[in-house]
């Protein structure tokens, strides 16, 4: 089992380390950063060479064996992975992403996710899309609670996270120490996204469920503030309507006042509530569910696939 | 999708009038009991009459035309339940069972599996035991939360039942207002069984989880006397060893002074810990997991099947 991961920041170091520790074997990677290029893999994670490195471009890390796989992890967004993905696919390479946009992109681009989906099946190869949020936390875990009910009236999920904890590129990506006025411009310029992928968590509950909707959406960061006006945290909301109804309520919440805590409460036949005390650890846990999603992943038909493929049973 | 209701108290009840809800059709029901025979279901649920009616025989049930499917439920027992599943399978009728003892056979009943499943393939049709516990609460759930982990050291699921709120069956079983010797006896003479399943549950997770073990076991029930010396509950330990080390340890207690409350805490890398406040409600929980489990069934391969068919996404 050779993998190849493409983008080698802080997220795929942390999975090649743990990919070595379970025997996989690594067959190279790729970056754009200069400082990167031609450096020694286990020289990069802090281990022994390994005689393997990085290159800046995926033809000239499958010139002369492909991998079997390829773990991509470059950023949030699928206006930017797009093209990466397409590239692995002509070159008949499957791709498990980390990129939060794939995890189900048939809502914010039908349209990309279309196309995609034709060249997947032209080359026959799977692709899919997995993390711990969206893909875990706010969606397959609530999805399968429903298992043990018989009518959902309403599921509300809260994901808090305690910021003061955390590395200092999430911070900067929450917008800790800003101004309200610094926060909202950045913001605007997208260089605060706080959390990708409550829209996409929305349509993988709402699809597994066959729930019906009017619409869903998700609200801009809300910057929450201390008593001297700087930024300590942010708040994003998403939300399915139906008729005028909310049905489900996503809560994000990072902070430096917050506990670490995952909530999942489903009003229904009957109630459940949920709660993960001291929450799932964002960074590691990604890395985690990315390696426990390789074998099955390996099993899936050929075609752009989503984590309900590995998740049969819900309320149905 | 018409069903059939192989016995037809408490459970396969309350699965009969959420399948109508749903708009399945009901088929018929086969019970021994001789005060039921010939009555109308509909009647028997306090509903308005359907026009079918508990017969004595299955062969009486399914002579005019034959059901989609046999929803299951008479004992926790395989050596009781075996001949009646068999007598479906000989039928050529596809089966989901409650019994407790089928969820995963494999381990007390090898031979008996192996039989069950020879005469499955050779009729080509597909069963499946399933229930909130085993099923769900102390396995599949487990199991699904495995996913975020990059190691296991060890897990422990405590499932807390307050006996106090729970149907008079339910206290029977579990022997509450015995004496102590009372209590002692009727557990030797099988009155009081307490829970049926940690064995199946530690089958299941440690299929799933690719675990090796030594010994897998479970304790007798251990009564929880009042200061009258009255037992007021019990407690059951499911223990899976491994070089002489528990690496799996269920609890199941069910007790007049205990709270409904269900916790799973696997340690490892990351630890996670996870609280269901109030617990699942076991009957209602389970008709809803059966009914649940009825599309996904119709979709697996023929052949005998666990829960692990439809949950692909675990440690791996």
């Amino acid at each position: 089992m050779k993998i190849i991961f493409y983008g080698f920041g802080e997220i795929n170091r942390i999975i090649a380390k743990k990919a070595l520790e379970r025997n996989y074997t690594i067959h190279g990677a790729i970056d754009i950063k200069p400082e990167l290029i031609n450096k020694d893999i286990g020289e990069i994670i802090g281990k022994e060479k390994l005689g393997v490195k990085v290159h800046k471009k995926l033809e000239e890390a499958i010139k002369e064996e492909k991998p079997d796989l390829v773990i991509h992890a470059t950023s949030s967004f699928l206006n930017i992975t797009y093209n990466q993905i397409i590239e692995c696919v002509k070159n008949k390479l499957s791709v498990i992403s980390t990129c939060e946009e794939l995890v189900y992109p048939f809502i914010k681009y039908p349209s990309l996710a279309k196309e995609l989906e034709k060249e997947i099946k032209k080359n026959n190869v799977r692709v899919l899309a997995i993390g711990v949020n969206p893909g875990f936390v706010m969606d397959s875990l609530p999805i399968f609670l429903s298992t043990v009910l018989n009518r959902i009236e309403h599921i509300y999920i809260k994901r808090s996270i305690n910021a003061s904890k955390r590395r200092q590129s999430f911070r900067n990506k929450i917008g800790i120490g800003l101004t309200k006025d610094e926060f909202e411009e950045s913001v605007n310029m997208k260089r605060i996204t706080g959390h990708v992928g409550l829209t996409e968590s929305l349509g993988l509950i709402s699809t597994a469920l066959a729930m019906n909707y009017d619409e869903i959406y998700e609200t801009k960061p809300i910057p929450i503030l201390s008593k001297n006006k700087r930024v300590v945290g942010i708040k994003i909301y998403g939300k399915l309507l139906y008729k005028s109804k909310e049905v489900i309520l996503l809560e994000f919440i990072a902070s430096e006042k917050n506990r670490d805590t995952d909530t999942i409460k489903i009003t229904g036949e009957p109630n459940i509530t949920v709660s993960i005390r001291g929450g799932i650890p964002g960074d590691d846990a990604t890395a985690n569910i990315i390696l426990n999603s390789i074998k099955p992943f390996l099993n899936l038909q050929e075609g752009l696939r989503t984590v309900l493929d590995l998740l049969k049973l819900h309320y149905s």
